[in-house]
C-alpha cells in the first residue's frame, strides 16, 4: 500500500530465526489509533505506547519477537524508550512518533546490543534515499511471529464517493498470536494499515468498534497476554472518511472485516489447534447472558476436547451454558451443529440425529448454534479445539 | 462407623465393572444436610435431592455411576423418583428418606432395567434381618467413581467434651471427581459421615463452612459438573454438638479436614493430572483481590501446562494474577517456589534462583506463594497441572 514501507530481519533475538526484529515506516507520520491489553501486568512497551498515541500520530512501528519486555521493571521501560529513540536517531524523526511492541517471553532482560546492530540494518532493508528497498510486508509479518505456524496477512478494498466520484480505499492487517489468547480488548498484536484520510478521533472509534465486534470474541487458551496491542495507521493517501458520513462507515465496515479475518487466522493457528469453531448463542434474554453462554462455551476445556474428539458433545456445551452465569432453562435449549439439530426443547433427538452431528464434526470449521430461546439477542465467538500439541507446546516452551 | 452400612455392586449401567450402582444405608434416619451445583443445567437426581432434602433427615442414598441423569426432562426426573421408591420399597422406610445421585454421561436416559435388578442385589450385600453384610465402604466408593483412578476414603477422629466426660466423635468422607472440577459449590459427588448429634440447620452451618474452604478452592479443569452433591449425614450415635459449645467447634474443625483431604485427593486423581499445586495469595488489598488471583492462576491453562513440564514459569504466574480482575501492582509482588524467591518486589532474581526453584517444581506436590503485598487478605486454591493425558481421556470420553 502507498505509503507504507516494511522490514523484517534476524536480530539474533530469538535462539533461531528466520527473522525477529520488523519495522512498518510511513513516509509521512500517520493518523494512529491503538488499544492496548485490559491485563494489570502489562510490558514496558504497552506503558510506553499508551503515552506515545496520545497524540494520535505515529510515523515507525519498531516490532521484536523472542523477549516480552515484560517484568522487566524500570530498567524494561528505559529500555523500551531507548529502541525507540534508536529508530528515531536512524530515521531523522521525532522520537514521539515511534511506537515499539514486544513479544515472546515474559521476565528476561531486553538484549540491547541486538537492537542497537538490528535498527540500522532495518533502515537499509526499508530503503529510504533512493534506495531500493529490500524489505517485505512478508518480512515484517514473519518477524513479529512468536509459536505461530504462518505469516497473517489480510487485504481488503472498498470504494469511497467523494465530491470527484467514487475513489479506492485500502486497508490490510498483519497480526501474530497463537497462545495466551482471550478475548480482553485485542491478545494479541495487530497493525492495521489505510490509505483513508480520517481524523484521530474517528480511527479510535471505529477501531473500538471494530474491536469489539472481532477480537474481543476469540479465544485460544483464556490466558490475556500482558503485550496485546491493536495498532491502526491511516496515510491519509486515500479518499476522505468524514463522520455522519457513508464513507466513514464504509471505512468501519472495511476495518471490522479485516479485524475479523485476522481474529480468525489467529484462532485457526491456535497453539495445537486442529478445528476452529464459532459458537453462536442465540436467543438471550439480555446481551449479556448471550455473552455469557457464549464466552463459557468458547473457554470450556471439555467442549474444546470432545471437539477435538470429533465428538459432538452437546451435554458438555450446555452444561458449560448452564455454569456461565447467563439466564438460561435446560427445558428451552435447541443445540444445532451446522443445520443438524441434536437438542430441540431440551429434548436430545437421539442416535440417528448424533451420528449426522458427528458427521459435521470432522470439518475443519463448525458453526454451533445454541439457541437459549428466552429473547432476542446473540452473540458469538471464535475458538479453537483443545489437542494434546497444546500441552506439548506450553510444558515445553521455555526449555 | 457404627449406624451406617454400606454396598457396591455391577448393575450394568457402565460399558464395564467393575462397580457402577452404591448404597449407603443408615440403621435409624440420620440428620442429614446437602450443597448442590450451582450450574443452571441441573441434572434430574439434583432437583429431586434439593426437595428430599429439606426436611433435614435421610436414610439411604442410592449412587450411580455411568449415567448422569442430566439433560434427560420429564423422564428423567420421574426415572430418578422410581429409583428412589425402588429403595424405599425395597428397606420398607419411606421414599423420602431416600436420597439418590448419578454421575457419568450426560443426555442418556437412565437405563432402569439395570436398577430394577440391581436395588435387591444392594439389600442382599447390605445384609439387612440378621443377615451377615457383604457389602463394604470400599465397594461403594468403587461404585461411585467414573474417570477416576482411585477410590477416594477419608477417616478423622475427634473427641468432644460431654457432661459425662470426653467422648470419641468419628467422622469419614467418600468422594468422587476427576473431570468437570471446578469450585462452584462441590464440584464433584461426596458423602460425609458421622456420628455426631446435632440438629440439622447445625449440620447445614457446618457444611457450608467446611464446603467453602475446602471443596471449593478446588479446581481440575475448570467446568462444573452438572450433578455436584456433598451430602453429610449424622446418626446421632456419637456425642452431642451442641451450638456455641466447644464441641461444635472441634466437629467443624474435623469436618473441614476430611472435605480438605477429599479434596485434595480429587485434585490429586484429576483427569490426566501428575502434580498437585497449591497456590497462596497474600498481601491481597481486600479478601475478594486473594481470591480472583488465586482463582485464575489456578485455572490457567499456560500455568498448567508449565507446571506439568517442570518450569518454574514465573511469567504466566503473574500474568494470570494480572488479568484475573484482583488489584495488583507487578513491581510488589513477590513470588516463591516452596522457600525458594523467584520474584522480589517485581524484580526477577535471576538464573541461579530460577535453577533452585526447577528444582521444587520435580515433586509431586507444589507450593507456590504470590505475595502481593497490598494488603493482609489471603486466601488459596488447590489445583493440578495439565498433561497430555487430560486432552486424551476427554477427547475419546464418550467413544
Amino acid at each position: 500500500m502507498k505509503g507504507f514501507k516494511f522490514a523484517g530481519i534476524y536480530a539474533g533475538i530469538k535462539k533461531n530465526g528466520p527473522r525477529d526484529l520488523g519495522l512498518i515506516f510511513c513516509d509521512k507520520p500517520a493518523t494512529a489509533a491503538a488499544l492496548f491489553t485490559k491485563n494489570r501486568v502489562v510490558a514496558a512497551p504497552v506503558i510506553l505506547g499508551k503515552k506515545t498515541i496520545k497524540r494520535g500520530v505515529c510515523q515507525a512501528v519498531l516490532v521484536n519477537s523472542g523477549n516480552a519486555n515484560c517484568f522487566t521493571g524500570s530498567q524494561g521501560l528505559l529500555d523500551a524508550r531507548a529502541t525507540a529513540a534508536m529508530v528515531a536517531k536512524e530515521f531523522n524523526i521525532p522520537e514521539d512518533l515511534v511506537m515499539v511492541s514486544s513479544t515472546g517471553v515474559i521476565g528476561a532482560p531486553l538484549p540491547m546490543d541486538r537492537f542497537k546492530s538490528g535498527v540500522p540494518r532495518l533502515k537499509e532493508e526499508i530503503g529510504l534515499k533512493n534506495k531500493i528497498p529490500t524489505g517485505s510486508l512478508e518480512d515484517f509479518a514473519q518477524a513479529i511471529l512468536t509459536t505461530d505456524t504462518c505469516q497473517k496477512i489480510v487485504r481488503e478494498k472498498g470504494s469511497i464517493e467523494t465530491p470527484q466520484g467514487p475513489k479506492a480505499v485500502s486497508i490490510m492487517g498483519i497480526a501474530k498470536g497463537s497462545g495466551m489468547i482471550r478475548p480482553d480488548m485485542a491478545t494479541m498484536l495487530a497493525y492495521v494499515l489505510t490509505d483513508a484520510d480520517l481524523t484521530a478521533t474517528d480511527l479510535h472509534q471505529a477501531l473500538l468498534a471494530a474491536n469489539e465486534r472481532s477480537f474481543n470474541r476469540i479465544t485460544v487458551d483464556g490466558d490475556t497476554s500482558t503485550n496485546d496491542t491493536l495498532l491502526c495507521l491511516a496515510s491519509g493517501e486515500g479518499p476522505a472518511c468524514i463522520r455522519d458520513d457513508a464513507g466513514l462507515t464504509v471505512f468501519q465496515n472495511l476495518l471490522e472485516k479485516v479485524c475479523l479475518k485476522l481474529g480468525k487466522m489467529i484462532v485457526k493457528d491456535g497453539e495445537g489447534a486442529t478445528k476452529v469453531i464459532q459458537i453462536t448463542v442465540r436467543g438471550g434474554k439480555t446481551q449479556e447472558d448471550a455473552f455469557k453462554a457464549a464466552e463459557a462455551i468458547a473457554h470450556s476445556n471439555l467442549v474444546k476436547t470432545a471437539i477435538y474428539g470429533e465428538d459432538p458433545n452437546w451435554g458438555r456445551i450446555t452444561a458449560a451454558a448452564g455454569r456461565s452465569g447467563a439466564f438460561v432453562d435446560p427445558d428451552k435449549m435447541d443445540l444445532y451443529f451446522e443445520k443438524i439439530p441434536l437438542v430441540l426443547k431440551g429434548c436430545w433427538l437421539g442416535q440417528a440425529a448424533e451420528k449426522k452431528a458427528a458427521q459435521v464434526m470432522k470439518a475443519p470449521e463448525i458453526n454451533i448454534v445454541l439457541d437459549l430461546n428466552l429473547g432476542d439477542k446473540t452473540d458469538r465467538f471464535l475458538f479453537c479445539d483443545f489437542s494434546e500439541n497444546y500441552v506439548k507446546i506450553n510444558a515445553d516452551y521455555r526449555s
